[in-house]
């Protein structure tokens, strides 16, 4: 219970942290925080900010809930836990979850998420990604964000990152548009040994992930929120969120997840974007930044080069 | 084999007829054309319409695609057709989808779909179903609405208005949100009869439940058109639109089955509204016109009254 107790602290004080960076790389808009209570055990506190100067919409949530471990997480499929699970069991889930919709084109969507399980069958995993959604692809940007993960990766194991890498291209995917949901990041999931010794260094590792969230984020602020745009660069913004919805609603596990094992509706879906829009067929013209971008929405880029 | 012909014919005619009543309604923008081919066989004609004087997006979309039955129509599961499929059985699927979303938000959002399946082994069926979505609940409005399918319906059968009507409130229902779509309408699948008499009336039911859609949708746009809006009303059909695309991508089976069977993407996404909106938690005011139709998007409320 200690150890609860410990990471759901430790997340609390990076939400806090999270929030004030972007705060102050925002300038204008503050998070409004909304508490919430879970009848079946735990809550959360999400935070959500908007109309900022540089941030449209935006959520850094946090949340540590416990119950009666979901029987679908004893089944067969993709949310199958193990056999290690018996009828019995009880879980244990604490995270932090967010996704930030900046105003301009020209700031890239990110998205974080960190998260804890474990059941009173002795299962415990640490899961986590980060993944960023440029409007327009640039290749400094991507190269910059990429070389941030692997730092923290190689710092604990060589193989992190490019199993991660990859692991990311496959689990942001668009499989109906044939296209990746932006540049990729990291993403992982059952982080786990019996060890002790080596779970503290998986834990090390995880905790890394979550802080090279705002430093990295907020100097991909500050690089773009003063380029110039027009209506043109707005109007791809909101048809490449729509591609962001369309992956939150159709594919994501953490909302799928969420829909159902009746989770708090206002924060499964903070992640969606204010503005979005749909055109029929929109087909970007030839040569232009819109078909640049579409061209790199694939899996296995190295941007590292 | 001429019984598929007759069929596809007659639809494309209904979809000629929809278009050209939605054209003169609206006054300013005409359909465009899409034509598509399916790799396995089939095809179809997409129509859009967008940025009409009273339309803001709207798709009249017919298809008629054959080939090998996919293997999990042969499997358990919601879209598990019968014991009655083999191995080698072949399909034939043909309908009508409509979706039209008006520039006003005192125009009602409006979806129809009429379609017919039949596979190689003997199984045919009849489905469809329309339903209205008004951004703000009109009674009056909806009980012309009702009223105009339940007289459809008790033309053929009285049982079947109560069934249908039963059936669209479970179907057009957003569970994560507790609310109904819209104000429902009707909702049938799998219409069958090895009696060949039967199945003609069955089939004339069908062919009315198409033909009452541009007489029923043109009247609720004159009712609706010209009624004036302030900056809340378009806030609002943005966020009610919003709950249109949870729907649609999350629950609507159809849109499901399009993406699972490698469908025309761009054809079955036309369904979404040009401009969306999520808004953190947006609780409307106290005896508000939006807080009475949130009142009204619940399963089992009798319009007819």
């Amino acid at each position: 219970m200690q150890f609860r107790e410990d990471i759901s602290t430790w997340l609390m004080q990076l939400q806090d942290t999270i929030c004030s960076a972007l705060e102050q790389a925002d300038g204008r808009s503050k998070f409004i925080e909304d508490k919430w209570e879970r009848e079946e055990g735990g809550g959360g506190r999400s935070r959500i900010i908007d109309d900022g100067a540089v941030i449209e919409k935006g959520g850094v949530g946090f949340s540590a809930v416990h119950g009666k471990t979901p029987g679908f997480l004893m089944k067969e499929g993709e949310h199958a836990v193990s056999s290690q699970i018996n009828k019995e069991s009880t879980f244990f889930a604490t995270g932090v979850s967010i996704v930030i919709h900046p105003q301009s084109p020209m700031v890239p969507i990110i998205h974080m998420n960190i998260r804890y399980f474990e059941t009173s069958d002795g299962v415990k995993w640490l899961g986590g990604g980060i993944d960023l959604t440029p409007h327009y692809v640039n290749k400094e940007d991507a190269k910059f964000f990429h070389e941030a993960l692997k730092k923290v990766c190689d710092k604990h194991d060589p193989a992190y990152y490019p199993k991660f890498k990859t692991w990311a291209d496959d689990y942001f995917y668009i499989p109906h548009r044939k296209e990746t949901r932006g540049i990729g990041g990291v993403f992982f999931d059952r982080i786990t040994s019996d060890d002790q010794e080596t779970f503290n260094k998986q834990l090390a590792f995880w905790k890394e992930i979550g802080e090279t969230f705002a430093p990295t984020y907020v100097e991909l602020i500050k690089r773009n929120k003063d380029k110039a745009f027009g209506e043109n660069e707005k109007n791809w913004q909101l048809l490449r969120r729509g591609r962001y919805v369309e992956f939150n609603l159709v594919y994501d596990k953490g909302t799928k997840f969420g829909l159902e094992t009746n989770g708090r509706i206002e924060s499964i879906l903070m992640s969606l974007p204010k503005y979005v829009s749909w055109q029929y067929n929109f087909i970007p013209e030839k040569n232009s930044k819109e078909e640049e971008t579409l061209g790199l929405l694939k899996k296995g880029i190295d941007y590292l080069k």
